[in-house]
């Protein structure tokens, strides 16, 4: 959030509450409907933000002037010989929420299953795993994996990378330049599941870059709190630690997923706990990276349009942050609802309509 | 429209009114039932038609006698390694509208996922890519593709080229030589996606050629306008630009997609406005290429088999056009209504049958 919130000037009897931080914290309450108390946010507690409010405020509206890509268009990197549901899960999810375009950049043999999945994909049989490459064509590889990805890359608002990536090590090496090309043209970049694993190793991947989202589940925000803050996760002082994380990598925005969902830029942490559901089947995971990727490319836009002033003044990483999270737990709950312990991921994203249309009526 | 619209000789109080072009745009807002005043005729502004009453005078009736392959035969030349998605929603559209066989003619890695999308399509896998050919392979390769395809295309009514196609150099070739005997055998020819990009590039392709219809989305018709009339689209003088493009290219008919869709061939301009949705998920150009080859084709057997007037003196492609237009368009404002933001366009197309019983019911 970091500039973002500094118009409010709120002094408080604590030496803590006088701080940038503190101010920051409680612009975005108030701006955004939330609610906290003033003892909760001098501890540094996450402030619950007003999720319902970040969505109806950077969801464009519809009108049949616009065309074919407008709405978004999203790549996910992601899905190997071993996982193939994954992107899958990411791409549609991205669709389903309202982008124009979804592309799936991922091993040979992954992309036909894939594909198969539904034909709304674009699906790319582009990357390549150390097992089918010979030592000696690995660097002539790489150079086409990139060249490949790279003359598509300018098209897309977001990439998502790690939903289904798998751990081979020349895969692995292969995706860093991908994300560092990324970040020279400055396309935000969502990060989950083995995504996460490759960064944690090599942090310099996103540190300093302001459109990088870390989206960490709890064994994967584990790891990321031992490998940057060299000690075991403390749940009394969660938003402390994530911002000392967020800190520690530079930067970025992280959001933690849980209970509550806690997201934060490196100033204040906010947290998301409304709906939700007590299942917690694989994949919801993956629906959450595909739905950050396009709600951040609304706040972009939103923020580039000269939207209103509450939205133009926030991080727009942290906007698509809060109402992925909102919506997914509204149709995680919603799917919930109809389908109690069989709720699968599929069930989920089938309501993600619903539940967008709920909140934020098309027209 | 060329030849079919001199029957009627209105004159008109201003030089331009006195043209044949005014007098057949006329005599199509009249036989068709459309509105336009006279201004708007004058300045070349397009003519929205009855869209309504076209579908309905070209739809064939059903009756017990018929048989198999009566009401369309449609091939789709196009899914390669990359997209199948594209050339499984133009075919599938062809047999939801009510044609009795769809074909589709695609690369070998395309084939496979393109049967699984649906057992209704007959898939062959017959084109080849550069990669998948050694050079001293290309020619005799070549041949066989096309004996392949040229053994098929005399039970066609119409072939749609270019849904999911890519852009291989070899690939496109052979697709040249398929569109070039397809010509010879006085069957229509749809154009879209990548085929735009070939047709672009080599405009003797389809120059001439009476049963050419293309339909370029805002894109390919901006790369058209460049490359035919050496400038910028003028949406200012859209009906005048679409008309000079027509004429530059020779003899085809366009359907450019928009807000509005508009139709010329390079005679009169007409537009369908009708219904539409703000939705533009990729995939709906697919929808319409498809549309067009069964209204097209049914238009072609309904003026061939002395239908009344009206329809008589029209060209078939543009009442293929203008029927596919409208039906689009009240499909996605059907799916639209059901699924709000997160239509897709499998959505669409399981509106189209409902979509034209409402326009014009089966018995």
């Amino acid at each position: 959030m970091s500039a973002w919130f500094t118009r409010l000037d709120v002094t408080k009897n604590c030496l803590w509450a006088s701080s940038g931080v503190f101010r920051r914290q409680q612009f975005l309450i108030r701006a955004l409907g939330g609610t906290a108390d003033q003892n909760s946010a001098v501890k540094m507690n996450a402030s619950e933000v007003d999720a319902i409010n970040i969505i109806r405020k950077i969801t464009p509206t519809l009108d049949l002037s616009r065309y074919k890509g407008q709405a978004g268009k999203i790549a996910v990197i992601g899905g190997c010989r071993e996982y193939t549901g994954a992107p899958y899960f990411a791409a549609i999810s991205a669709l389903k929420i309202g982008a124009d375009l979804s592309h799936v950049f991922c091993t040979k043999d992954a992309a036909p299953i894939i594909k198969s999945y539904s034909p709304e994909l674009i699906v790319h049989p582009i990357l390549e795993e150390s097992y089918s490459v010979s030592d000696e064509d690995k660097r002539s590889t790489a150079n086409k994996v990139l060249a490949e990805v790279n003359k598509w890359m300018e098209r897309f608002d977001c990439i998502v990378v790690g939903p289904g990536l798998g751990r081979d090590p020349f895969l692995l090496d292969c995706v860093s330049e991908i994300m560092k090309h990324a970040r020279q043209l400055n396309i935000p970049l969502i990060i989950d599941g083995d995504g996460l694993f490759l960064v944690t190793n090599t942090l310099d991947l996103v540190s300093g870059y302001p459109l990088a989202v870390l989206t960490p589940n709890v064994n994967e925000y584990k790891r990321l709190v031992q490998r940057v803050l060299n000690c075991e996760v403390n749940d009394q002082e969660a938003s402390a630690q994530l911002l000392s994380l967020v800190k520690g990598i530079g930067g970025v925005t992280v959001l933690r997923k849980g209970k509550s969902d806690l997201i934060s830029d490196g100033d204040a942490v906010c947290s998301v706990s409304i709906f939700g559901s007590p299942r917690r089947c694989g994949g919801q995971g993956d629906i959450l990276s595909g739905s950050v990727a396009v709600f951040l490319s609304w706040a972009r836009h939103c923020i580039s349009a000269e939207g209103d002033l509450d939205t133009r003044s926030m991080n727009p990483t942290v906007l698509g942050c809060v109402a992925a999270s909102a919506l997914l737990r509204k149709a995680a709950s919603m799917a919930f609802k109809n389908n109690k312990r069989s709720t699968l991921t599929t069930d989920i994203i089938e309501c993600l309509g619903r539940s967008l249309e709920e909140i934020c009526p098309a027209i």
